[in-house]
């Protein structure tokens, strides 16, 4: 006999202990309907909110206990605490307020993306696993390659294709690897020590952290100077010099990463020259444009990747400046095989006829994880939601919003801007005043806590040439001219109180 | 003057394209309405869909233009193709007849996480930057370590802590990229290519991927025989063995993944055993228990870890078995340290007084990406909204339907349970006939097929020492009894047809 019995006991148990089921259609649909009045109530007041959070390190283990709960709790009780205790915690990526970093887009296309993406919640790590996650991302992202004009090589229809990473970060370490492999089945892998890769020194710290995870030796990660005579873009020449010096020397230069968008300054290294040099060298090209990708989808920003065609690799995160909500990153590769031939296993359980008869994609030879999101419904939605010319226009507001700030910057003659804006961010710094001790590194310092600290504004830093440089990225989809106008009268007015103080 | 005027027209122009705002709290309030119904809906008719996607490879290429859209289309729009377009090339790993591969639990709880998550969409790879994000992550491991009675040394209160990743494969490489430096700095950069990695062949595939992004030799990750007589689980004399004769080759052992609940058949390594030969020779001893882990917060099924308190870093998916929505990867190392030389980086554009002033945790150290979501909350609101007795209940009811399947399996003598059962994965097969010249590696091959092409049901197989094998994995979340007979009545039926054909 089988013991039926013991299932329905238990059964019953679970339906008196659970006040929420696991899964069940009804409750989720009462549930997350609450939730969903909670966020657009998050976004209704999200400007009562400091943009950085001002609490201080360990706050929150005060607030909370220190084991988990026994018995469930109701969803109004940890409402209640994400209101009362997340939220004090939480820097506000979303508000029009933030001009920190890079930003980070969530919109209403993006988030339903989202909410559907985790409703369906497949793992589609093989085609077979969910072919419609597989297949929706080549087609979305042929999609895009074509919006950005990129060459026939780096369509899925080709040799190569794209792929969505969670971060650019992973989308360097895979196409690092991808090349380093390359080259060692070459050179024998024995010559691993030997490698040399390429940057300016303004590329992102991601490079060298892929460095250091790829067993490549950080010493030969050779980060090449620039400074303001080329708007801190990588010059062909140094790179040429530095190649030649490394080839003299017996080691092996092996990759290329050049930006279109710096982190620090938007700073565009100049890819056609770039890509005479990796072309005569066997270097591994790969382009990071990450923040600025975005913008290329308008025909007048579209020269800035001139030259990618160039590229054996191609980055954009449709997470930052895309109205795609984090993590969306964008990877197109024009030799599909030398990524597989890195990144593919092929467990016995994972083996499946579509697989095994190279019918199909399957991503997971793509990237570092096994699994992953089924993270092109978001960005299709994205794009289906807003269109191309929606898109545009979004950029476009921004690029305007940073041309405009850069004016009310340049007609204070207290301020400068020490770096050419080029998309939506503003490099500028406060002049210390004239016999001061300080070159004005400590000025912008204090500056910069000065306002951050009022909570209404998020600005952050970055040093170019040695000097203290505020960064003011405008990119948050809430943000409008009066809120742009708003931060730079809290400038003025803490640069005015400053240089008192000061004089 | 300040050329104001352009931005308003532009903002004009804006309002008049698009249909739907970037971003605005009353449009999202909407709109997400109609999202959460969507899914209530998918939830309310999810057995109505072939569990496993019946589409062929290309389909979805046939459905949607070539071109992303110029224009903005409207949500409804977009839903229709989702539930005629893409709905059919989705594998539902929702489904209560889902028994492939593990489970990947999507819950209420871990929806709206999820939901909340995307909502805030902060990007918290500094404390800075959000600093619940990183806090509630520290608590948050801090609670599931000790409902799963770890060893203090695991506790971020002390020189460790634990992490979310995505993946178990990003978990294994961080913890192989920080112990394969470890060494390095002891016996000195050049001797990468000497460094050897053990684990048995049942290991999950994400080691040896692990292995070679990491720059280590891919014939030096030595994968060790199991077979039937341990229950394929790694035997502590095989491993001493391979370590000695490794050092008497000149190599450096560093590494020994253990794996508690292997993917083909949830074997579980003896962990103290292996723990003194870690010990002896100064290796990293890594415990991955990526699926089976969650079944530890049961004190029934605690003794499966028992020995991890020997351990360096210990890893459990909550996104695979523990109603956390997926990504969700816990790890706990006990000298975070280890990880954080490995990983960090610290470029002037993220310098901030929290991190400089070393009073926090930055989750970026610890981790391939930058970027990272807030991936606490959903796992918060898991442990709140269940509680650890529900959390328990779930296991339990999963490992006594797995139960009720292994005696059904027993009960029909044409059938062969193969492996223990330890959890809920049974692991069987279709006896071939006597005298046929198969040996039922073509049946069960053929069987399953047969029996996922009724899209009634969806198991996967693996083979062990030889023999090809049914999976049949008990955890979706709405998985009754009832489909678990449902889907054993189909196996039964084919079995049955298959079986008239061979005679």
């Amino acid at each position: 006999m089988v013991p039926i019995f013991r299932y329905q006991e238990m059964e019953q148990k679970e339906e008196n202990d659970l006040n929420l089921k696991a899964m069940n259609a009804e409750e989720l649909r009462e549930q997350a309907h609450k939730m969903v009045d909670f966020i657009a109530d998050y976004y209704k007041t999200i400007e009562s909110f400091p943009v950085l959070s001002q609490v201080q390190p360990g706050y929150l283990g005060k607030l909370l206990p220190d084991s988990a709960p026994t018995c469930p709790e109701s969803l109004q009780h940890v409402l209640n605490d994400v209101q009362e205790k997340i939220l004090p915690g939480v820097t506000h990526w979303q508000s029009p307020n933030y001009f920190a970093y890079f930003p980070s887009n969530s919109s209403i296309a993006g988030f339903l993306g989202e909410m559907l993406s985790a409703g369906l919640n497949i793992v589609g790590f093989s085609w077979i696993t969910s072919p419609a996650a597989t297949e929706l991302e080549a087609i979305v992202l042929d999609w895009l390659a074509k919006a950005l004009l990129l060459s026939h090589d780096f369509f899925s229809t080709g040799q190569g294709g794209g792929v969505i990473q969670g971060t650019a970060s992973e989308a360097v370490l895979v196409v690092l690897v991808a090349a380093r492999d390359k080259i060692l089945r070459t050179v024998g892998r024995t010559a691993l020590p030997k490698l040399v890769t390429y940057a300016s020194d303004q590329t992102h710290s991601s490079l060298q952290k892929a460095c250091q995870i790829g067993g490549l030796d950080p010493e030969l990660c050779r980060l090449l100077k620039t400074d303001s005579s080329t708007n801190f873009a990588l010059s062909p020449d140094v790179l040429s010099e530095a190649i030649s010096d490394d080839i003299a020397s017996g080691l092996i230069p092996f990759f290329l990463c050049a930006n279109v968008g710096t982190t620090s300054s938007t700073a565009v290294d100049p890819l056609p020259a770039l890509a005479k040099v990796t072309r005569t060298n066997n270097i591994w090209f790969h382009v990071d444009a990450a923040y600025a990708g975005s913008a290329c989808i308008c025909p007048e920003y579209r020269h800035f990747i001139d030259g990618v065609e160039e590229a054996d690799s191609f980055n954009m995160n449709a997470h930052k400046w895309f109205l795609t909500n984090f993590d969306c990153s964008l990877l197109w590769v024009k030799e599909r095989s030398a990524l597989i031939q890195s990144l593919s296993t092929n467990p016995e359980y994972l083996k499946n006829k579509a697989s095994e008869g190279n019918m199909v994609i399957d991503y997971k030879d793509w990237q570092i994880p096994l699994g992953r999101r089924f993270r092109s419904l978001k960005l299709w939605m994205v794009l289906r939601l807003y269109g191309l010319e929606g898109l545009q226009a979004h950029i476009r507001s921004h690029i305007a919003m940073a041309a405009y700030f850069e004016e009310l910057v340049v007609q204070d003659k207290r301020f400068k801007v020490v770096a050419p804006r080029t998309f939506s961010l503003v490099c500028f710094r406060l002049l210390p005043p004239p016999n001061s001790k300080d070159n004005g590194n400590k000025l912008n310092h204090d500056l910069i806590d000065l306002v951050n600290s009022t909570g209404s504004v998020f600005i952050t830093h970055t040093v170019l040439s040695g000097e203290f440089v505020l960064r003011f990225a405008v990119g948050a989809p809430l943000t409008e001219v009066r809120h742009v106008k708003a931060a730079w009268q809290i400038l003025q007015e803490k640069a005015t109180a400053l240089l008192q103080i000061y004089h």
